[in-house]
């Protein structure tokens, strides 16, 4: 068995870690941490796990190298590209779900979050989307496991960017649940704040913009304008996209593109004409849903749905894994959505 | 003391419409009728009634007219058109919460909904958006009330269209809670179809996307396309809409239009910069908040909120009400709204 | 008009407040205090109060005494009592929302919360009750306004105490919305740690349960053990109570004694028989609704609904001093509860 | 691989059995039935299957005996006990998910139900609560599976009923999440009927009371009252039980008393001192969560927790399946708890 560590252990990605190894045919956790809640049953912090996981939690700051075969590292921007500097061996697989090592332009990252201060590991660095870079991934040292947004965003729009049939200004309207803000306690994140409310927020700010750009601006000069908003519920995004097309396409041959640019992909759902994404239908799975709708004047829209903490981090952490490691690529992501 | 009659009350807006008016100075409900509950006292379908409001319901069916000076029809489309033939005698005021009487054209409406069998009053009806058409509800006998995503949409895109801004396709994403849906039972409003979960419907052939391009069109050949979604919550909307200006304008000079263009309304509130609308900030109350901002390059998001069942069905509905019969135009109206 | 002031006036009672007051006939907030949000707006915490009610806040320690005829005091238990000892003049009615003021019986209060530095206060102090305690809270100038909980299970239970009709065991099985845990961040207050769960806590150890038991020793002898359970929803307290008659009555003879016991008043519903409370029908509103079942062997259950922010917290407190200055005892607590 | 048929499969517990057997190592579904949906592919009904179990419904009404080894009736009580006379050979095992065969006793089916006209199989029916009646479910060709409630009570008193330590009445506060009512479509059920609001319903005449009523008495005299209630909320129960002991006993003997009987059980985890069960924390599994708490004077609160739609029905039907047939009695019911 591999041996997976996981840093910063007692958030939502990391909870959603745990539960899905625990039945990896060859992946074990062998390492869990917390500065916060170190030497405490991971079980005492989520109950849930009482009698499956149980492991104790060592503190974060510890010295951790060497110990595992890939590490996961949920830790906030600037602290996780400090533990991978200490973690990186060029043999482990380091895979960060925070933003680190999602810029394979430096400048770009600084001028949306802060200095970089381990420049010597982003050559090493993969950007996690395995339907786009699985040749790249295979074999990697560290992956930059990509956004939750960017992730629905990106993937609902390639197939048409690699075409490149896009040719209008690129909206992409997001709605997400409130996990996708984390564990940490904060005002907006509180059951009052947000329950029977829904509100935009980061609009034309938020930092998932430039990372969608950033992939967009590879196939297209096509600008993207993000707005993202939060949803009285704990789990799922949905985006929806709007643009217009370089030449008028019918949707069904649109769907025929996705189908084939997306063949023999395991966790991609192309669906059939006249039916969208629901994120009820992608709960607690790595899939991602899509659906699509073009218009006789050019006008398209493309909707999609993720699971935030599967797809959109631990699950596409963990099939980051598998690829990176030459394991099945849907070892321990089999389980079919969740429903009601 | 004005009397009023609600045709159809046992709905959520025919509740809304009871739970205001009790409060109105200049008004009473005198006649409250369902058939599917005649005979019963409306605090008996809704107890939260009791000791308020307890007049027996009486059969749709019968002949109202004459006994009322303000009916508001809460039925379903169609039959509603058939209720105000038989109420309307160009005294009383009829307020149609339907789509019957909100297209002036009814080539129109009858390619979106079904064949219209009063045409006669189309002439007589006007459509019930205060602020912008107010000079016709007054003295009205017949408003056509409108649909609510198109109050959000249409409100936020006003000043822009009528200064002539707006220059590239309108996307209009719109996000409502269930009551939009009304009261009747069906599968895609149960708990455990909504709960948690998050989705687009109606895609590129919602009903209310014509009845906002007719507004639109009365500025601009631009054409809108509007996609709503189903949020996990009770009330409220929030419609969040994309476009291009002509030229490229700045967020706080935008916002300055805006004011200008609603000075004196009693019920719209323009945000300050930075600030954007959220539902919770409108439950309960007849207010609709809007907020907007510009880009460098020409590129606009405007984003609205309202409680559908206030300014969106029946606060409108009142506001209408008190406008055509010259009666204070904020009566019954000034909850402030409610949170959490 | 009199002056209010709200002492810790940007929680979610102090909201309740304001929301409430805007309508009062004979009272006008003119003081709202808040160390952490002092100099700004109320209506920029709160935007839903724009264009309603923008006072700026002020320091709570800053010295308010004299400045308002009625203070509401909605602070942590500890440093009301310290602010009551700031403000109290003998003139000015000061309300207290915390726990400092309830208990007669300060070794009580001591045993259950902390040592009491204002206990020459206490020999003033009303438990603010008007359905049991009206012709107390008349002229008082101290009242300890009383805890949510509390509210529903001793109005709940109140006609069979009076009655001396109990004698058993009493079980009080409460459920609340998240909002009673007041607006402080803490993580089981978050989204997603409340949503789609439910959990008891405070199982016995509960600071209610000796205020729920300080009232029923006035009348019995018997014990009360009080298990509250957290509902994921904003507002509303259902308290589920279970015990055994000194004698078998029936459902229609108790409910009877129910209407006799608190005839006249304007906030309590007895609903029929068959009936039950629902948390919807009292929602935003002053309302306690009560219903009850026995059964042959003696067996009860009773069953009460509040908001809990109104009748468990700022509209009890509004109807005690619209009582203690001899005010209307309903005035700006008219609304009719909303719903859905 | 065995063959299993669900009769009934379009529902909540349908989809459960689906979801789970997926992923069975020696079960596969062979058939599944609607009269609805006949013609249509499951993967239609319920889009998150696409891609994992597109099966055919073909209608429940024709004859499917002899076609499987195990059924699992997902029907109405009356219906299934029709279903059940049809497919009964004594071969195959059939797991009825309605309460047709949960009564040994068919005067108290009668009385709480309609008349049974399958008779002739009750004395071939087992009550399928495996920690109580695991030797009888091994080898049974027909098992009433017990209701959810009825699960989470009964389990939750069990250890207690056997050592005979009950001496009081026996109050059962039962709150369920919305699933529980099945996916029929129904005003109660709606989402604006239930969000946001909390309630009893059923009070002292729910069906399940019986059920719980006929398993205590075979341990004791003691009456069982039982008030459930609706949460706002997909899935989850929890079971809040109040008496009294015989003889005042410590909470944590009464813990190793639960974990001595409940020893070697799967799917029964007692919590630790001063933990309570939480919903959150068995959702999506096949757990029930105990804990307790006595105090000095004898009195006792047992709190259990379950997925209504898993312990409480399809996990709890698949592990009889399991136990019944001899196969591993936790295969396909492994999955961890998921939140949030």
């Amino acid at each position: 068995m591999l041996k997976a560590g996981i840093i910063g252990a007692t958030g939502y990605t990391g909870l959603a870690l745990i539960s899905a190894l625990v039945s990896h045919p060859d992946v074990t956790v062998s390492l869990i941490t917390s500065n916060t809640y170190k030497g405490k049953k991971i079980s005492d912090i989520f109950p849930l796990l009482k009698g499956r996981f149980e492991t104790i939690l060592v503190p974060t700051d510890d010295d951790h190298a060497g110990k595992c075969d890939v590490y996961f590292l949920c830790l906030p921007h600037g602290t996780s590209m400090e533990a991978a500097k200490k973690l990186y061996d060029g043999k482990a697989l380091i895979i960060d779900l925070s933003a680190d090592f999602r810029f394979e332009d430096v400048d770009t990252y600084e001028q949306v979050y802060i200095p970089h201060t381990a420049k010597e590991l982003i050559p090493q660095s993969i950007f996690g989307l395995p339907e786009i870079y699985r040749h790249r991934i295979k074999g990697a040292t560290l992956i930059g496991n990509p956004g939750c947004y960017p992730t629905s965003a990106i993937l609902g729009l390639y197939p048409l960017l690699k075409a490149g049939y896009l040719a209008g200004d690129i909206f992409i309207d997001s709605k997400s649940g409130v996990s996708g803000a984390g564990r940490e306690t904060k005002l907006g994140s509180m059951f009052c704040e947000v329950s029977e409310g829904f509100r935009p927020y980061g609009v034309g700010v938020h930092r998932h913009e430039p990372e969608i750009q950033k992939e967009v601006s590879k196939f297209s000069k096509l600008r993207v304008m993000f707005v993202p908003h939060l949803l009285p519920m704990n789990r799922g995004i949905l985006t929806t996209m709007y643009s217009r097309l370089s030449q008028p396409l019918k949707t069904k041959d649109l769907l025929a593109l996705y189908r084939k640019t997306y063949d023999g992909e395991p966790f991609v759902r192309v669906m059939d004409e006249g039916v969208y994404p629901d994120t009820r239908f992608v709960r607690f799975s790595n899939y991602i849903d899509i659906g699509l709708k073009s218009f006789d004047d050019g006008r398209i829209v493309i909707i999609s749905a993720i699971d935030n903490l599967v797809k959109g981090a631990s699950g596409q952490a963990i099939q980051n894994m598998n690829v990176a490691l030459g394991l099945s690529e849907t070892a321990s992501l089999t389980a079919v959505p969740q429903f009601p």
